[in-house]
């Protein structure tokens, strides 16, 4: 990770490659102005942080229904962040996504020039709407790696992305926070923040207008679709801001076809989106022990899931995996439990949705243990192949990965690993390019090849199957059940074939 | 409950009041001889247990798609069971249920005479088929109402269960499994006990045949579309056993349109129903915390869980209640971890699912805490009326329905309790008799009046709000969340109105 002192004034492209010096004054009034006149009459929207969320909200605000807005994507200057300012600037989109809309979206914007980016907090004083799409993270402890129940919710650098926003405003700007936060804080935190900057700046604070609304971005073929042509939650902390609120998100989402559902207070809006990450986080832990039972009772756990999944009030119960990764599903559920005990002052925490992220996260270590239970030996030395570092099949997304931890577990064993994902070129979190080729790389022999994330290209692909079988003997260790049954007795006819979750197979 | 000495040898009708005397001597050979010497050239199938599965079952074989069957049901004659084998044999089916399919499919073995019932084991001599339905249950220990979390399994009554079959039956008799079991136990326990006593009885143990198909039975207004009409999961303990199990169901099931699933063995489709139940289960525990958190933070749960809804994989998350009943939920889960540690040697149990379990034991205890805590004076010598005793909404069924854990707790403070429920006549595991005319009710007052059951009857219904508006002021209480929240202020605007997850309303 880029964090030594040396490369502290560098922020690297992984689209391009391309590296930036992050400039020591920063200022960018001219650039902002001269975008705005560019843009006369026009609303301003400044969309803060340019992550996943961010970059691509500003692409389909900057694309919006009914209503032409100035975009202007605001983040922070740092090794992490400041190359997607340049690149948005330079006219190449920050996101590598497998969604082509993402391309037909932003060639629109390149010919309207209505995207501009900036780190310049100047920003805020000319916007109409900001719309807050920072992170706000859970940090887990995590020096002993089998000990992953702590964790810690720092709301500072949240808090002091809020006071850069009321430091510069307008006294009646719409604050439309997408971020998901810890219910309670646009009440509790936002607002209050907010009208404490405008008193100390004698402005007047019954003008200003704060609302919660959630997307439900994925990250993949989607993408655009899953902002745009999707349902929306919103609320307003008064009635004044879910009226804004309203008409803001009905000029750039398809509410005709996906209606919006307001909610009685921003708590609730806050609420549901944690909810429902907790309850999809849940399911997933909650077929943990039962794959493991599948094992020991020799039963096919994955023929068992499709048998019950014919039931339609059963359609999402989940199939084993290595983990669970992403941005949502990884923390949510701890954000809600701080915020209960933190923000509303319960003596009690939500015991179960958190007890669903431990055991989650603790699925690649296990995922880890079987390998070595099965293998037996060292595997010091050893090299493996792991085919997926994405957290989700046919998405190019590493953010809180499970390869991670089953990495990490091979690195401590001191294994030779290779990497492929055809939809990861760099991996950010370690700092590793990614091999994209896997003809090429299944050219070398292995003592283990792993799969690790279910993209489709490792799904009935009769070529792979054949190069497969072509190594030498290998150790195939399949922990998404990727393979089908009939793969498996092919494979198994020369390599051993190990499937978590497939009993005696 | 009939557990004194004088009333040992009857059995009383819940349907038409009518009491039998258990006979001294159980023979009866004439009878099931005579029935099948009127049914020449039909094949057999015996119903083992006539409870709220066997007894449809019976009805539902009788009257098989593609095939004509003698269907002989059979149960033990004690107090619980005796007065179904008597009103078989005189014409009145022994369920009520609101599902008009039940009395015409009634009607139709009438016609047929091919429905007979007895208690005697000499009908398994006759069978072609066996279906088994008598209940394996969980002794949960309740002696201590705040301990809900130890619990056994004994598995005798079950096991002499399948020695009655064994030392009658054909050597070639199909014997299917529909009871809900612990996995592994058609393999390990019912295939193993038929050998032994087909040994004893110098018979060879290659014909006979084994399998495990589950039922999905709701006993309700689809009651037997929900035996006929779905998906079936099934397995043999042999290909033989497989083969003859599925030609079985498809002369029974509407296979064309809800086809078979056959998995690999019995301990899968064994697994697969307590699976499913323990999915059901832990999502309904999943949301208690989540509905305590909404009430601190004054969100109103329902509107939450309903925009929840609107996102495809999200339609079945639940809502809160007063807990959860029936047969399946409250043990299947227990069941599974029971057999995980005893059938298959695991040092873990599966602690989540039973984890599930306990929560949910524990709702009707907190939905009793939640009035105390409302209404902080004494209750002794309240009058309330509690608006339903089945376990689900517009059923007939009272097997471990929560209000019981609730009236429990009301008797235990000396409340004077009145009941009504629509579609309960005769309360058995408490021997109470049901008040059915909701009018007649309201024309006495209450302290309190909760709403314990979600029947139709109490939902959007102008004249029953009317009516409670009439009556002196009184503490309403909803834990089901069946109030609208126009009627919520209708009724608020002169009682004390309070609904379990609708925070600040």
């Amino acid at each position: 990770m880029m964090t030594t002192d040396t490369i502290k004034n560098i922020s690297k492209s992984p689209v391009t490659g391309k590296v930036y010096e992050i400039p020591g004054t920063l200022y960018d009034k001219e650039g902002i102005d001269t975008f705005i006149a560019m843009h006369p009459g026009k609303k301003v929207v400044v969309v803060q942080g340019l992550g996943f969320v961010g970059s691509v909200m500003g692409l389909v605000v900057a694309n919006a229904l009914t209503e032409e807005y100035a975009v202007i994507g605001i983040d922070l200057p740092t090794p992490n962040s400041y190359w997607k300012i340049c690149s948005i600037n330079e006219g190449i989109f920050p996101v590598i996504a497998s969604d082509p809309k993402i391309d037909q979206y932003y060639q629109n914007v390149l010919k309207k020039k209505n995207y501009y980016a900036t780190y310049d907090a100047y920003a805020f004083s000319k916007a109409d709407v900001v719309v807050v799409d920072v992170n706000l993270d859970v940090k887990k402890q995590s020096s002993d790696k089998k000990d992953l129940e702590g964790y810690s919710v720092d709301l500072s650098p949240f808090k002091k992305a809020i006071e850069e926003i009321g430091t510069n405003c307008k006294e009646d700007v719409l604050v439309l926070v997408e971020t998901t936060v810890p219910p309670g804080t646009s009440k509790k935190i936002v607002r209050p923040i907010l009208e404490e900057c405008l008193t100390k700046r004698g402005l007047p604070v019954d003008k200003i207008k704060v609302g919660h609304s959630y997307e439900r971005v994925m990250p993949g073929p989607k993408y655009i679709d899953s902002i745009q042509n999707f349902y929306r939650v919103f609320a307003g902390t008064d009635e004044k801001s879910s009226e804004a609120v309203e008409i803001f998100l009905r000029t750039v989402i398809r509410t005709d076809e996906y209606p919006l559902t307001r909610l009685g207070n921003t708590n609730a809006t806050e609420m549901a989106k944690v909810l429902e990450n907790s309850f999809r986080a849940m399911n997933i832990a909650f077929m943990v022990e039962w794959s493991r039972f599948a094992e020991e009772a020799g039963v096919d756990i994955y023929e068992v899931v499709n048998a019950i999944r014919m039931r339609p009030t059963h359609k999402n119960i989940m199939l084993p995996g290595l983990g669970v990764g992403g941005y949502c599903l990884t923390k949510d559920p701890l954000l809600a439990s701080w915020a209960r005990m933190n923000l509303f002052g319960s003596e009690e925490k939500l015991g179960q949705s958190e007890k669903g992220v431990h055991i989650n996260d603790k699925m690649p270590l296990y995922a880890f243990e079987y390998l070595q239970s099965q293998y037996k030996g060292s595997l010091e030395g050893k090299k493996i192949l792991l085919l997926g570092v994405s957290y989700l099949n046919d998405v190019g997304d590493t953010r809180y990965t499970p390869v991670e931890g089953f990495y990490d577990q091979l690195e401590i064993e001191g294994c030779e690993i290779v990497l492929h994902d055809p939809h990861v070129k760099y991996w950010e979190e370690k700092d590793v390019w990614i091999k994209q080729d896997l003809d090429e790389l299944l050219k070398e022999s292995y003592d283990f090849i792993v799969i690790t994330t279910g993209h489709k290209e490792y799904r009935n692909n009769e070529s792979l199957i054949n190069k497969l079988l072509n190594l030498p003997v290998t150790f195939v260790y399949d922990t998404i059940g990727v393979l089908t049954n009939e793969e498996i007795k092919r494979l198994a006819a020369k390599h051993i074939v190990k499937v978590i979750g497939r009993g005696d197979l």
